[in-house]
Formats: C-alpha cells, structure tokens, sequence
C-alpha cells in the first residue's frame, strides 16, 4: 500500500470542482461537483437519525435502486434539513439540472447538503451553481482540493487522502475527501465523506465493505456527541483501473478492504482532530477488554465524556474523569484490575494501578496532555479485544461556535 | 401541602453543622454533618457507575443491613474514589469516631464525599472535622443552611426546600438539601442530597417512595451527561410528628409521596439551574408520546444535546437542533407530525410544523431564550405519555470551570 497525495480525484476517471455559488453569507466556495467519467457503482452509509434530511432520502434511493452512479453536487451553507417536500424537490431539480447538463440520468446524481437545519436552500442560485460546476470540473488534484474546500463549514482545514494499492498486475487508487466531525455522533456541522476509487469491485462487496468498515473508523470518532440528520458517507467505484473485478472475497478483496480502511481511517482522525474549536486530537484506546463491542464502549465513552475533553484543553492530569467515563460506560469491569497510562507520540505514563493512583510526576503528566495528539490507554486485563475512539478536547472556541452558529 | 422556609432541620428532632476542616485548599467550610435526635429509618439511592467511591460502598452497606441511622457526615473538597482499601477505612474512621462522640453505633453513621477523585483525604483533618461537627450540630434553620453550604464545591448557591402536610392530624414536615448537578448524569462535582422529615414511615415503603420518585425527578436532570462516581441521595425518617405509622399504600402515604416529590423536583430543579457554568434553566416538554419511557427519553436528549445547550445560551432560535437531537435520541416517531415551541413563563411560540418551520418572529424567539429558564415542548401527536427533563446552557464559563477544576 502506497500512500499518495491527492483525494477525491486521485484515482483514474475522476473529475472535481469547487465554486462560489453564494449559498453562505461569505464569499466563500460553498458548491462541489464529483463526477466519474465512467458510470460508478455506489455504496453508501448515512445518518441513524430519525430526522433525516432531504439529501439523505434522495441518495438512499439512488444507492438502493439505481443501476449507476456518475455524479454527486454537494451544497454547504445549508442543510436541507426539517425542510418538508419543497426540500426534497430542490433535491430533485439539483439531479435533474446537472443530468441535462452532463448528457447523464438523474437518477445517476447523488445530492447532499451541509450548513443551518431548517432554512429552504434558495434553489435558483443552487441551479446557478450547477451550471459552474459543470463548467469547472477537470480531473486535476487542484480540482478535488477546490471540492474538498468547497464542501466546508466550521472545518478549518480541508481533509483528503488517498492511497495505490496492486490488484491483478493493476495499479488501483482509492482517494477520498470528507468534511465535520462524526458519523454516529458528529458535529450538527455534519460529516459528510466521499470516497472515490478506480476498482473493478461488485456493488454487493463495495457495499459490504464499507458498511464493515464505518464500524471501527468513522463511527468511532465524536466531537459532541450529537448525530446529525445530514450524515453521508458515499463510495464510488468506476473500475477504470481495469483489475481483474472483485466479486467474491478473495485476497485482492482483502487488499482493497486494507486500503480502504486507511483512507477511512485518516480521513475519520483528520475529522476528530479538527473539531469545533479543538486544540488537540483526543485518542481513548482500550486493550484487554472481554469483547470488541466492550472495547468500541469504553472508548467511546472516554472520548464522548465533556470532563474528559475539558480536562484535556485544560492539560490537566485529573485521571479520575477517565476512570469515571468507563464507570459509566454501561460495561461491567472491576475497577481494581484497570490500569491507566496518558501516552503522546514519546511517552508513555502509568497513571493508575491496583485501584489507586500510582506514584506518577504530575509534571510529565501535564506535558504528556499538552502535546497536539493525546492518547488515554486503558489496559482493562479481561481479555483479548481492543478497539480506539478518537475526538477531541472542549474548548472555549467550541462553546463561541456553537452559540452563534448562525449569525 | 404548604411550603416553607428551612432544609434539612425543618423537620422535628433533626440537627445539623457546617464547618471548615481544611479539606478545601480555600478557606471556606467543607465538612457537614446532620444528626438526628431519635434513631431513622433510611432509605438510598446511588450512582449506576461501576466506579464507585469508597462511602458509596459504606453507604450502600448501610442502608441496607443496618437496624437504624442516626448521622451523616459529609465533606467536600475531595471525593474519596479510586482510593482503594485506604479510602474505605477513611469512612470507617469517620463513623467509628462520630459514634463515640455521639455516642451512637458506628453502623448508624453515613458518610459521603465530593470533589476531586483519585486523591486520599488527609484522615486527622477529616477527623478533626467530625469533632467541630459533634459540637457545632443545632436544630436551627440557620445550622441547617451552613451544612448546605459546606456541601458545595462549584455551586454557586446552597439548594434547599422543605414543606408541610398533614397526616392523621399531625403535621408532618419534610425537608432537604443538596449540592451538584445531577443524579444519571451529573456533574463530575457529583450529586449529593439529603432529605430529612420527622414522619413515621416503614423503611420498605420509605426505600420505595424514594426509588420511584428519582425517576421522574433527580434522574431527570443532566447538566454534562457525566455519571459521578459519588452520586448518592438518602432519606431519614425519624417519626418523631406521631403521625400514625405508614405501613401500607393508604392516603397518607400518597400524600407524603407527592410532598417527597415536590421536595425532589425542587431540589432538582435548582441543580440543573446551578450546573456549573449555566446562565439559564434549560427545561424540555415532551407531551403526546407513545409511552412515558419514550418521553423521558426524548426530553433527556433535548436537554443533553451540547448544541441545544449552546444554542439556549446564545439565545439562537436555531430550531434544527432540536429536532435534531429528538431525531438521534433512539426513539421512532414521524418527524412530519411533530410541533416544536420556545416557551418561558409568559409565552409560548410554535416554531415548526408539518415537516417545517412556521412563520414565526425571529425577535420574538430570541427574547424567549433569553429568559432565565426557557423550555421547549415538543408534541408528538402519538400517545399521551409526557416527561419533563431539566438541564441548563452550556457556556465559556463551564469550559473555564471544568478544563482547571483542580488548580
């Protein structure tokens, strides 16, 4: 596995645009377009949200029923959420607008939408946008970073990834862009994630392969533990690298599962990591535990838990807020068995054994929990399972964000 | 039922003291204690958390197996978890030494604890403490106030409510105090409450009283979704108003469980209002769902959501959010056939219907969120189970208290 640079466009067939559509209040890019020379075979996973946006019933359809992918226009400033027909509609004229203009079908056009839940999109400057985008696409790495850029709201970094693998003698690329902070439980700023690859891969195994793979990556970061109604996580393949096709789970299989869970994986970090108003990437990793279910729990627990992240922002060794978030995990463990480390990218420090404190420097502690990336092991000596949780820390910034999203 | 001033010395024969004891590096009291004259039937309830503070465990003991209590000593400062064999000897140490100078059985003492977790307290301190107490403890309003202050860690008020009923011609009072913010979901600084009333009442019927109110009312509040190590509730009855004994479910027994009740809600109330950080009481009404389970569920995902938190304290009518968080709360409904208000104490906005928003003043909205305690109800139009769930905003102050609790 070869990492490379680039995203959504890395891969062979793939094109990308990004523009100003004045759907946010700024002049900022705030439309993107992907789109596969070749028609697409397409999974999908989205929010388990009860309310789900229009965009979400629109490509659930598309993903479920429709014979090929080629394009997907992404919208942010605004949700298309809690928006009733005339939402779904506008989801409808999107596809229909971007099908005349590409000579595809409309049912080949996935939507999505990202920004303010409850406002109606004003759907001629959505319709004006498409125009550009059909226009600006091209199949260069500049393109896919304008997209990735394009489909932003409080990220203040844009986040892509991509990765060659060999399948059959060919080279195969899967390369991906995403935006927010949560699958399960993100940001209300909502992830959306695009994943686009060259592999000759069966829709059944694509699909299977990405909804086995969400369980560990994209599930399990959070930033503030609410689910968003616009989650989308959308994987196209094209099959232009020209691999013997994968229909069966065989070792290219495997491989091309390996790759794909890197560029979920970095794409999911790359989304904790940049959390409203975070300053440090948040890891809870639990070891040792009776099952991986457990595992997945007591992570998520950990980095889910708001004394747990304030305590990071504040750089504070204050390890009962840990043990505590596993208390309350709804796990059963005998505390006195646990033992605690704070790691960083050098350091590693026991922190609690045998059901108390041990004697650690509160100095190197508190530098351990300044570093930029900080890790939380628990060692849980029950059994063989572990699993990690990312997110990040609560900080004033994330308070200031949220209170005045709108405006 | 006829509310008055006073705590947990407003019922006949209960004593109490506040007093500093160095615990709190401030000087500021941190020991109480509540002593009553004739012997209690107790009842408990504590937290779910797998990691359970040593008195928790002392407590629990307690309750349970002992004939009857006569005090609670409590401190505030450190909370006495993850403190291993030393931190359960602690409470032993405390009891045995409230006992010889009281002159009352050891397993008549309660203890309990909160503050910081994984640290010992200082044992001569704490003792030390208990003597203060023993010679401090009176039966008036005034003494009642000081133990609800010594409580306190990051309260920025004491919580108190007591109140009268009449039971077979005798007046019964029931009175209480307590600290925290939160019983399921607490404030790390840890729910404590103590409710004290001099009515004669079996301890089965007392322990279910109690256990079926929590429900409705402490286990109704969250301010962080944090479950404390420490959380503990506990009720004494000494009898002394001569009412006659409550031994089955006749009236008086109903009686005294609507004033338990409102003693509850209220002290419940006023812990959400104080959670740490908070500019406003956060209330969430659900009416008209399927089952009453269904409708704790709901209103508590309103009130735990950090986005609606944020959003009540920047006064943002930023109605998405809501929805939102009753759309991930686990619960099916039709989200078409809900109605969302914005309510304070003189009105009342419908904000969304029909799968949409109404058109409703922004202005109007806004000032309605910037009410001291603003509540949002949400009717399903599905049963006729409703809930009520009390929580507060999320603001820089709570980031401020939580990220350097400890320094």
């Amino acid at each position: 596995m070869k990492i490379i640079e680039g995203g959504v466009t890395a891969a062979q067939g793939f094109e990308a645009a990004g523009v100003e559509a004045a759907i946010k209040y700024q002049n900022r890019k705030d439309m993107a377009m992907v789109y596969s020379q070749a028609p697409c075979r397409a999974a999908g996973v989205f929010t388990s949200n009860v309310v789900k946006a229009a965009p979400v019933m629109w490509d659930k359809e598309i993903v479920e029923h429709s014979p090929a992918v080629h394009a997907v226009v992404v919208n942010s400033g605004i949700a298309n959420a809690c928006t009733g027909k005339q939402g779904y509609d506008c989801c409808r004229q999107t596809a229909e607008k971007t099908a005349a203009l590409l000579g595809i079908c409309a049912d080949a056009v996935l939507v999505a939408s990202t920004g303010v839940i409850g406002n109606q999109i004003p759907v001629e400057k959505l319709l004006a946008g498409v125009e550009k985008l059909a226009e600006a696409k091209e199949d260069s790495a500049e393109a896919g970073t304008r997209a990735a850029e394009a489909i932003m709201t409080t990220d203040t970094v844009s986040k892509q990834a991509a990765v060659q693998i060999e399948l059959g003698g060919k080279i195969v690329t899967i390369g991906g862009m995403c935006k927010g902070s949560g699958m399960i439980h993100p940001n209300m700023c909502t992830m959306l994630g695009f994943v686009t690859t060259d592999a000759a891969i069966s829709k059944e195994l694509l699909q299977e392969a990405l909804r086995e793979d969400v369980v560990d990556t994209f599930n399990m970061i959070s930033v503030d533990g609410d689910t968003s109604t616009n989650d989308t996580l959308i994987v196209l393949a094209n099959g232009m690298a020209d691999n013997p096709e994968i229909v069966c789970k065989n070792e290219d299989y495997y491989k091309f599962k390996e790759a794909l869970n890197y560029i979920d994986t970095t794409l999911a970090k790359k989304m904790a990591g940049d959390g409203e108003g975070a300053t440090a990437l948040f890891e809870a990793k639990v070891i040792h535990a009776a099952s991986k279910q457990d595992a997945r729990i007591l992570s998520k627990a950990v980095i889910g838990s708001s004394l747990c992240k304030a305590a990071v922002f504040g750089h504070d060794a204050n390890f009962g807020r840990f043990l505590c978030a596993l208390g309350y995990s709804g796990v059963q463990f005998d505390p006195e068995k646990i033992e605690l480390y704070f790691e960083n990218e050098e350091k590693s420090i026991l922190i609690y054994k045998d059901g108390t404190a041990v004697d650690y420097s509160e100095e190197e502690a508190t530098q351990v929990l300044a570093s930029p990336a900080v890790r939380v092991l628990a060692d849980m000596h029950m059994g063989d399972a572990e699993a990690t949780a990312w997110g990040c820390d609560l900080s004033y910034e994330y308070v200031k964000i949220n209170a005045d999203y709108r405006s």
